[in-house]
């Protein structure tokens, strides 16, 4: 990562004690402001507004708040149990909470008094960090060479959806570190950037590194991706995941679905990238995958403060915004869908890949996992 | 339509000269502000900004427009030829613009003089208007009983894209007015609004007529669709259409052949509703539309004049917007889309329904037609 790059997330000591410190991805790309973060109440609302977002992060999000929690002398369970709580659909959340504060409970129970136990907690938080940054390199190693058999001959034009780089991980992401694998090695043609309505993601974040990192790339409106695929401008789609269940479906961003299906009908591989952190072997089936449901107003309002006028649509809207809807309109705004596993052609992990997706493959990846076998989806060691 | 609807276009004689008025929907829903058009240049730089838009009215804009400046003294010819091209891909626009010019030479041969030949275009400019009303009234009574059929039971959950009624139309509109009869049959549950990205016709237009309606009705991004096909919540996607070529392909707003894709995926009922006026018979195929590509900042920018910031993506954009994207992002912007018509179910005309979608039934649409038998797309009498 260069130097100069804000680092997306941080455990940092001041002197009037510990912060977990954020590059609020909210104001991305037009400014690059750090939140700090001092205790779990501020990290919680950090988590639920998007200022950090994306499944491998919001793991080392959920471990670094029970470190800050273990730190600063607030209980640990509740922090714990908070964070966890945050958001529902991504399952590395409440593994990463859940895994440190195991460790600090498991420290705690050998007696060795809180100080100490408090920084065996940072100690696991800062793990599962390196272990994500670690995990990106691997999964960007997979993924190139997986594109590589799928797509021969370079010249590839990919089609992304959300943001899956280093604002997602400890490391270089998920689906956009195998693009930058891909990119580096020269055989990126193009970047399909969906701009990943409501709440733009992609436009934002997305365009941020891709630009950052010197690819050639566009920008989309989601509902535009259809007229590429028609025209044969589409080699790949690559996204992420927010959990994947046993059977191997893949809830994700919202929009991901709809592309799943269009490459599907237009015979384009539709590969999902994730840490194996990622899967849920609790959860069986995609429709045990709660999605959250988001606020009607990242929908129905701009961000802006901008003419109120006369007419139907006037005035500020609920969330701050001037309305784009007529005032009062309801919106649906799932946060995510979900896609069957037959319509994905593989799911590239850090422990490999798995292609075609089935239960068995998903299972094998759990279990080949070094620290998987003996640990389920919420961290704690399995008896 | 009610009293206080303020009309979506008139021609109207004021003091100092005849003008077309436009209600400005880039303003909507916020705003109900007219736009005055004394000359042609500002008629086509309305048409060109999507003051006014949709295929219907579009054409009905182009008939007024020649009709103006036959009034005002200005080229009629010239006149014709800037209206006809201020979009490409709506048939109807070149359609309005050379009926009227037609009117107005055959006016001048007959040796009338120029004051009867303008009054001459302006009958014809009112017919086309009041002819597009009927039209939509009888697309209304064929789409609803069609629904009636595909759909039986009432209690329909539709689902819409961009924006299609009383604001694309003489009358009450095309796709939105069938939904209109199915509402006032106390037969619609629920409409699905998309909100059509990049501006926004749905969420800003079309949920402003289906308030107005009194409907039960959500705004979704275009994205959020996938989602609510795979709960099994649409009952049947009602689309307008832009252009639809002699072998069935529609042409419409962007997002539309996902959608499409979509339906077909999940055999639910993909309707196009048109009047025969937007039938080209002279395209053969969905290859031979032409589809406008728009300006990049639509995309890339937000309306709003906001914090400026010192990031990579701070400042104005070309369109006077702050950047969403770090500036000079590339946008992929086309304004619609084609779908093929083995993935419509049906097109609902004021002249019949076509079902399935053949290029014979589309040829007998254009034949059964009473002005059309002797007109081809430009409006012009066949020899």
């Amino acid at each position: 990562m260069a130097d100069e790059c804000v680092p997306v997330i941080r455990y940092k000591e001041l002197p009037e004690g510990p912060a977990v410190v954020l590059l609020d991805q909210t104001r991305l790309p037009a400014e690059e402001v750090e939140l700090v973060c001092t205790d779990v109440p501020a990290l919680v609302d950090a988590i639920r507004s998007l200022a950090v977002r994306g499944a491998p992060v919001l793991g080392i999000a959920g471990g670094y708040g029970v470190a800050l929690a273990a730190a600063r002398g607030f209980d640990v369970a509740d922090a714990a149990e908070q964070l966890a709580h945050a958001r529902p659909t991504a399952v590395n959340l409440a593994y990463g909470a859940r895994r440190v504060e195991a460790a600090y409970r498991a420290a705690v129970r050998s007696g060795v008094g809180e100080a100490h136990a408090a920084a065996r907690a940072l100690a696991e938080a800062r793990a599962l960090h390196q272990e994500d940054a670690e995990a990106s390199d691997r999964i960007a190693e997979y993924g190139s060479a997986l594109l590589s058999e799928l797509v021969p001959g370079g010249g590839l034009r990919i089609l992304t959806h959300c943001n899956t780089g280093r604002l997602v991980s400890g490391g270089e992401g998920t689906a956009l570190a195998v693009v930058k694998a891909v990119h580096r090695a020269g055989e990126l043609r193009r970047l399909w950037v969906g701009e990943t309505r409501p709440l733009l993601q992609g436009a934002r974040l997305t365009a941020y590194e891709a630009a950052e990192a010197g690819m050639a790339y566009s920008v989309l409106a989601d509902g535009a991706a259809g007229s590429l695929f028609a025209a044969g401008e589409v080699d790949a789609v690559l996204v992420g995941a927010d959990r994947i269940a046993a059977d191997g479906s893949v809830a994700n961003k919202v929009g991901t679905y709809a592309l799943a299906v269009l490459a599907g009908h237009h015979g384009v591989p539709f590969v999902v990238v994730a840490p194996v952190t990622t899967i849920d072997p609790d959860t069986e089936s995609g429709s045990g995958i709660e999605v959250e449901q988001r606020a009607a107003h990242e929908v129905t309002e701009g961000p802006w403060a901008g003419p109120m006028g006369t007419g139907p649509g006037a005035g500020v809207g609920p969330g701050g915004g001037s309305a784009v809807t007529p005032v009062g309109a309801h919106a649906y705004n799932p946060a995510f869908d979900v896609t069957p596993s037959a319509l994905v052609t593989a799911v590239v992990t850090d422990e490999g890949v798995v292609s075609p997706v089935t239960s068995g493959g998903i299972a094998e990846l759990c279990s080949t996992s070094p620290g998987r076998a003996s640990r389920s989806a919420n961290g704690m060691m399995k008896s």
